[in-house]
C-alpha cells in the first residue's frame, strides 16, 4: 500500500511545487492588434513548449510603439493575476537595437518578460523589484529563429516566458547578468500644495471616453472633498487651459443626472472624470499623456 | 489493492459530481473593449479563485450602455455551450444603484452572473428560470475590493462567477434572496394575422449587414413560403416605411445571383433578408432595435 | 503492487498516444469577427464535445469574404503550433454551393478543417500534403442542426474539428472520400530573371503599414545584397507604377533614421519594405494582393 501513498504524496509535492513558484499561467501584452496570425504564432509557440500552460491575453491593441500604454495596462492589470504569472508584453519600437531584453520578478511574484524600454517603468514602482535579469538570447531562443531578427516577441519573449512558465528553466537560467534598476520614462507624479492637488491623465477609459488621472483618492483626503460637494477642476494641455469647471463628486454615476460632468473614484482608486452616460474626451477634446495636467481645489 | 481502487473510484466520483452541476467553464461578456486591461483583470481575479476554471470569452464589444444588445447576445450563445457553463455578463449603466446583482439558473442548467437590468429577457424566455437568486455581496465581493464602486464586474460578478463555477461556494451560498423573476425589458414579439407576419430587428449581423428579425422559421409556414418563391419585404422606422420590395426567399446564398436581395432562414432559424455578397444594412439604411418593424406576406 | 504500476503505465500510455496524433489543440479563423456571439458559438459546441481540448484563436479579422487573406494567415501561423494541432478556417462565401468541406493533414502532422475554396493554398504549398479528406456532413454534423442551413461553421467545422482533436472520431471517420488535391487560387510566384527579382504583395503587415512581398531572402542571393547596400524597388498596381526608389537594405530598423524608407527580412524571412517608425503602405498607398507587383535590384 505504501507505494500508492508515495504516489499520491509526490504527486501532491509536485503540484505543491508549482504553488510555490511560476503557476503556468502566461498573459500576452502587445501592439500586434488582431488581424493577422503574430498573436496566435507567439501562443503556438508557447503550446511547443508546454500544453499544459494556460494562455491569456491582456490586450493587443496598444498604439503602435506606445511604451508609456504598454506600462499603464500592466501597472492596471498585473496584480490581479495571482503570483508566479509570468507576463510577456511586446512594445518594442527599438528591436534590433541595444536595449536589452529582460524578466523583472516584482516583490509581489509576478514575472514581466519584456524589451527594457521603459515597459517596466510602473510596475516596478507599484509592485517593487525583487530581481531584474536580462534574457541571454544565445541561450534563450526558439529553434531555427536566429536567421530572422525582427520577431523577438515569438522568437525570444514568449518562448522565454513559456519555457520560465513551464518550469523548463528557473530564472538563474535566463541568463547570468542581473541587472540594478529598469529603464523608467520620466512622467509627473501627483503632488499636493497650498490646497491644490496636481497631476496628470495617464490614461482615458477609451471605451466609454472618461479622464482618469494619477491622483490617489488618499490623497483628496488633503483637500477633504467628501461624496455630494463641488470641486473645481481645471485641465491644460501644455500651458493651454482646456478645461475649467465645477464638477459634483459621486459615489456612482446614478446620483447625477444623465450628462452631467462628474468627478469620481475609479477602479483603481484615482480621481477621474466622466460625463455620465456620455463621452468626456469625445466632448471636451481632452487626451492622456505626460502633456496633459490636472489640478483640482475644493469649491 | 483495494485502496488503490477506491482512488480510482473516488477520482471518478469527483470528476462525476462536477459533470452533474458546474462544469468549470467560465464564459465572459462585457461592453468594455479590449483595448484596456478591464477583461484581463476579470480574468486576472478568476485565476486567483482556481487555475483548474476554463475561460472563454461571449464578446466584449457591446455597445456601451446597450441592455438590449447583451441580452441578446446571451440569447444567440448561451444553449451552444454544455450544461453548467458559468457566464458573466457586465452591461451595467446603473451600476451603484439599487439595481440587483444575480444569477440566473436556467431549466437548461446554465448560470448567468449579471446586474438584472434587463439582460436576462431573452435568455428567461428561451431557456426558462430555474431559480434566480440575489448576490449577497457582502459575502461575494474580492477582499480589500470595498473602497472601489466602480468596478463591479471584476470585484463581485467575475469573483462570484469563479467561485460558482469552481465549486468554491454552492448556488445557495450565493445570498438567501431568491427572486420570484428577472427585469424583462418590452419589446415587440413576433405576430401573424390576415396573411401578415410582424416582428421587431432584434440585432444584425454585423460583420455582413444582414438583417436578423424575430419572426422564426415555423410562423413561416402560417404564410406557406417555400424556397424560391417571393415574398413581399416591408420595413419600418417608427411609422416611416424605409424598405418594401419583392425578395426571393433562398436556402442558400449561393442560389442567387451576387447583388440580388435574398431572404432566408438564419443560423438561429429567424426569417432574414441580405444582399447576397453586400451589406443589406449600409445600402437601405436599415438597422436594430425596437423601433424597427418587419412585416411580410407572401407575395 | 503490480495493478498500481499498470494503471502508472496505463496512464503514460496514452497520454504518450496523444502525442503521436492529435495534441488537443484546436485554433479557430474566420472572417465574422468579434462583435456578435458566433465565434463564442463555434467554442461552446467543441466545449460539449470535450472539456479537455485547449481552444485558441488565429485572427476573425479576415476581411469578409476575403479566402486569398484566410490562407496567408494560415501560412503565417500554422506550423508554429505543435503537430497534432486543429485548425479551423471558416472564410465560406461559397457556403451552400458544391463547394466541399474538407480536411487537410499535412506532412508535417498539422490538420486544417475547412471548406476547399483556396483557403489551403499556401499551406498545401509550405506543409505538403499527407492527405485530404472530405469531410461527411451526414455523420460529422451537430445534432437538431440540420435545418438550418447557414452556420457550417458552428455546426459542421467546429464540431468536426472538437471531435477529431479530441480523439471521438478517427481521421478516417470524416468520410470515406480521399482527394487528391484542394482548390488552388492562382497567384504570381517569386522569380528572378536577369538581375531582377520579382514577386507580389500577399499581404501588409496591417497593424504598422509595412509592405511585405512573397520574396524569400534565400532568393536575394541571386542579386547578392548584404545589409547597408542600396536597392532600387518598384512596386506597380497593374501596369501602373506606384513607388519607385532607392532604399537601405537594414538587419535592424535601429539602424537606419526615423522616417527613412528601409527594405528588410521580415519574421516570414520575406522580403520587405516600411518607413521606420512610420506607415509605408498610407504614405504611398500601396496595398496588397494578386494585382500588386515588386520587381527590385541591386543597385
Amino acid at each position: 500500500m505504501r507505494t500508492v501513498y508515495r504516489f499520491i504524496l509526490l504527486f501532491l509535492l509536485c503540484s505543491q511545487r508549482l504553488a510555490l513558484a511560476q503557476n503556468g499561467i502566461v498573459v500576452f501584452q502587445s501592439d500586434f492588434g488582431l488581424k493577422d496570425g503574430a498573436v496566435s504564432a507567439m501562443k503556438g509557440v508557447a503550446m511547443g513548449v508546454s500544453t499544459n500552460l494556460k494562455l491569456f491575453d491582456l490586450t493587443h491593441e496598444i498604439p503602435a510603439f506606445n511604451i508609456w500604454e504598454a506600462a499603464y495596462r500592466l501597472h492596471q492589470t498585473v496584480a490581479y493575476y495571482p503570483k508566479g504569472t509570468v507576463f510577456v508584453s511586446v512594445c518594442d519600437p527599438g528591436v534590433g537595437t541595444n536595449r536589452r531584453s529582460v524578466v523583472l520578478l516584482t516583490k509581489s511574484g509576478h514575472y514581466i518578460v519584456t524589451p527594457d524600454n521603459g515597459t517596466l517603468t510602473l510596475v516596478a514602482e507599484q509592485l517593487g523589484i525583487q530581481e531584474v535579469r536580462e534574457i541571454d538570447e544565445a541561450l534563450n531562443r526558439l529553434k531555427n529563429s536566429s536567421e530572422s531578427y525582427t520577431f523577438h516577441g515569438r522568437d525570444v519573449y514568449a518562448y522565454t516566458a513559456a519555457r520560465l512558465a513551464s518550469h523548463t528553466i528557473t530564472f538563474q537560467q535566463l541568463g547570468a547578468t542581473v541587472l540594478k534598476d529598469v529603464v523608467r520614462l520620466p512622467y509627473q507624479k501627483p503632488d499636493y500644495s497650498d490646497g491644490v492637488l496636481r497631476g496628470t491623465i495617464p490614461v482615458l477609459d477609451t471605451q466609454y471616453g472618461n479622464v482618469w488621472t494619477n491622483i490617489p483618492r488618499t490623497m483628496l483626503e488633503k483637500i477633504s472633498v467628501k461624496p455630494g460637494e463641488m470641486i473645481q477642476v481645471m485641465i491644460r494641455y501644455k500651458n493651454e487651459l482646456v478645461y475649467d469647471k465645477s464638477v459634483r463628486m459621486v459615489n456612482t454615476f446614478g446620483e447625477a443626472p444623465e450628462g452631467d460632468d462628474v468627478a469620481y473614484i475609479n477602479s483603481l482608486l484615482n480621481f477621474s472624470v466622466a460625463v455620465n452616460m456620455g463621452n468626456f474626451s469625445e466632448k471636451y477634446k481632452v487626451f492622456s499623456g505626460p502633456d496633459w495636467t490636472v489640478t483640482i481645489r475644493k469649491k
